[in-house]
């Protein structure tokens, strides 16, 4: 099955951790591949890292991509980023695999949606959860589960920064 | 801070959940209350009872609750949340207060509005979270940051029943 966590509300990255620990509490194999966010000093990274049965992969750099001008290096971390979820759902190791902000990378033309679109078609049992606002319509189309995140209202409106614990 | 995850979609408890890993990996003191759900045996509680700094108070009773005819003990067992909920907040303990399904309590006419909205009036600086479909209007008005999950396509639509591991 998968798992598709779109919209520009919170909650779409933390409703993912939220299922490695459903899993995890079930004694399942997981694997957690992050595109665009090197960044080990995240709160839940920090966390997950002690646990077992989780495989974590990081993928980008620890600067923000520039949608309109990404660097070479945003590209072919998220081109590895693709082979290592080809090669977890390919390998049948894992229960779940979450591709955190996978649809992101494709909006802003890191990959083309083709290569998201041919992961969908690997034959697999495991689930597979995909996150990130902007997913593409045929990744819609092809998902078995989607979810979209709205966002009805939110402090950053209100001039209020990221706080550490609660956005990273 | 108060936030809101509501909606049809999937999503909301696991965001919730997602949200207490962040926390703990900020070593954070977290406190989870979740209304019409004693169950122990749920993935994410057998992982979650094994963490430092988490404190679970689960309410209800393992039978589903009737919205158009509620036992007795499901309002009680809200009202004993709502009461611990209130001393949770209070105590300035937790830097993360989850109160699981609460919205639905309200809808469900297990605990009547008005409490729900007294427990956003404490003074306090934990995080709370609360969540559960059918939010009502005034608690999202006095919320600070309000997500709906939107369930834009289901499996369950194609008659798959929910699934151990990924839906409980």
């Amino acid at each position: 099955m998968i798992q598709i966590y779109t919209g520009n509300g919170k909650g779409k990255t933390t409703a993912a951790l939220g299922l490695i620990i459903r899993a995890l509490g079930r004694e399942w194999k997981v694997c957690l591949i992050q595109l665009m966010k090197k960044n080990y000093s995240y709160g839940e990274i920090k966390f997950l890292k002690k646990q077992e049965n989780l495989d974590i992969f990081q993928f980008g750099t620890d600067k923000l991509v520039d949608p309109n001008n990404p660097d070479e290096i945003d590209i072919t971390e998220a081109e590895d980023a693709v082979i290592k979820a080809e090669e977890s759902i390919k390998s049948g190791k894992y229960q779940l695999i979450i591709i955190d902000e996978i649809n992101v990378a494709v909006k802003w033309n890191l990959i083309p949606v083709d290569l998201q679109l041919a992961l969908m078609d690997i034959e697999t049992d495991s689930e597979i959860v995909m996150t990130g606002r902007y997913a593409n319509s045929n990744v819609i189309e092809k998902a078995d589960l989607v979810t979209e995140m709205l966002e009805i209202k939110h402090y950053f409106e209100k001039g209020l920064n990221a706080r550490k614990g609660i956005e990273f």
